[in-house]
């Protein structure tokens, strides 16, 4: 079946996003290219939260793209923000479920730890993965949120990155 | 100059323990034990944030160790909670700058996220290094709190370890 994937490069102490957005502390190298070109050589679908979406709008990203169904999860938009995509109002476990259940590759969740803790707490998520940077933010958007219960993971890879950045993939269910 | 290290066994998520305190998700491996007699190879001092020292001292650790002074970040408490063991009120920050001051070997900070918070944010900590185990437990005693600012720091060493674990180790200053 086709997996749910939720991740990211985040700070050692949790978050995508300083307190102002700021993600000037990212690195990009050609490890971290690398672990995105795999993600998406088995990826079909990205499901946005509201919010990244539109921050990855704003960089110019978050628009349809060939071959990827994109869909955003809100209950405020009332209108497809951008061609190619679009608006799911409904559960948004219950929309994934369903989604899994259809013949596809794999899915990219791409939000913050609201939408995340919403999916794990509805066990619909496959695998979790951050891009662990060497700083600490102290306080932003966390990856991560209280999903309200215990989740036991299972380590599959870990390794140093480019940078100081450490990868930890776990498969979840 | 010796060095303050700040750390210890986390999930994912960045908890020492959950909600309630548990810590039944710890992995005790050969490997956790070699991390933990490295590091009490090159230290002579133990400085416990109050909470964790009322943990530590109810599951039979705390007291005063032969070579080992400790340390007790307390405003609360008016006499040593044990033998061995002093009591320090005045501001964390300048506590352990002094000490470091001082001739000895290295510093281990025992506590939750507040006293390392006030730590990093007075720019005294060397070290992080966490055991991040494979579990999410949503919410609990955070490893790590706002300190304020962001803080740069520098990859040492990550490998995995025995049981899905992953170690991480950070220079700070």
């Amino acid at each position: 079946m086709r997996k749910v994937i939720y991740g990211g490069a985040c700070s050692l102490d949790g978050y995508f996003a300083a307190r102002d957005g700021a993600i000037d502390w990212l690195h990009f190298s050609k490890d971290a290219q690398q672990i995105m070109a795999r993600q998406w050589a088995t990826a079909d679908t990205i499901l946005f939260g509201r919010k990244t979406f539109e921050v990855a709008a704003a960089q110019g990203g978050g628009g349809g793209m060939k071959g990827v169904s994109a869909y955003v999860m809100s209950r405020t938009l009332t209108k497809p923000p951008a061609r190619g995509v679009e608006v799911v109002s409904t559960d948004a476990g219950e929309f994934v479920r369903a989604l899994k259940s259809k013949p596809g590759k794999d899915i990219l969740v791409m939000s913050g730890g609201d939408l995340a803790s919403s999916l794990l707490r509805a066990g619909v998520v496959d695998e979790i993965g951050f891009n662990i940077h060497p700083v600490l933010l102290g306080a932003g958007v966390p990856a991560l949120r209280d999903s309200g219960g215990r989740i036991k993971l299972e380590l599959i890879e870990s390794r140093p990155l480019d940078g100081g950045c450490v990868l930890v993939i776990y498969r979840v269910n």
